[in-house]
């Protein structure tokens, strides 16, 4: 059987993952795409850095507004190895992202299909298109190893 | 009538949503104290930063961690002169603060008393302590004018 092919920017978000599970960071990348270039990329980072914040989604975000020189990235995709949580997916909303691909769900800490579903609250601000599924098989991979070997 | 005093904090966080009004930016102000020392202090920043997720809670938990060098601010208050959105409740759960203080409520982008109500999901991994209204009248009138001036 031959395998669907991930998108590029999927299989860059895993290199990322993999980069933060070599740093002993839980494993989960993420990748900016706008006009079809990559202007991003992430791994999860908070122990590495010392800061609560910076999920891979966060540090994608904030690079590419950096990139670009402006606070919002409407014409922009978030791809990401693991369902975000409440925390990225605010971010993502405040961003402006306009599509968000993810992998793996999060049952535990996911904020989209799970726990708050950010994007069906009535309040929130904006709702980026939304794919899952996406390299969720070497995502929840990356994952389970990880954990796995930390038992 | 003689007015309570503000809390100390509370009254740097006022100071902090002032400094962002002088910049344009929506006027919030954020503090973290850890052992009743003042460790880091922040203002909403996206538009000078070109950073949407620089909220003053998230710049002042990340200027907090890095100054205490690890990522969890598990002996620290966080005080904000506005109910904190999705992102920010997010981000204070990751931190494992242990106290809230909060000024103004926010109907619309709130996500402490509104919206999504994050500390009461059952998914969340950390629920801080919360105590809201400390200075809410001047944190309303911060933001009251801010958005009238621009009208």
């Amino acid at each position: 059987m031959t395998q669907w092919p991930l998108p590029d920017p999927m299989a860059l978000a895993l290199e990322e993952a993999q980069a933060a599970a070599h740093q002993g960071e839980v494993p989960v990348g993420a990748v900016v795409v706008c006009d079809g270039d990559v202007i991003a990329r992430a791994h999860n980072s908070p122990r590495c850095l010392h800061d609560p914040t910076a999920h891979a989604e966060m540090l994608a975000l904030r690079r590419a507004a950096k990139a670009l020189g402006r606070e919002r990235l409407e014409d922009c995709e978030l791809w990401v190895t693991l369902e975000p949580c409440a925390m990225c997916a605010g971010a993502i909303a405040h961003a402006r992202i306009a599509k968000l691909y993810y992998g793996a769900s999060d049952e535990k800490g996911g904020a989209i299909e799970h726990g708050p579903r950010l994007f069906e609250q009535p309040t929130i601000m904006h709702r980026p298109e939304v794919y899952s599924g996406i390299g969720e098989g070497p995502a929840a991979a990356l994952l389970r190893d990880f954990f796995r070997a930390r038992r």
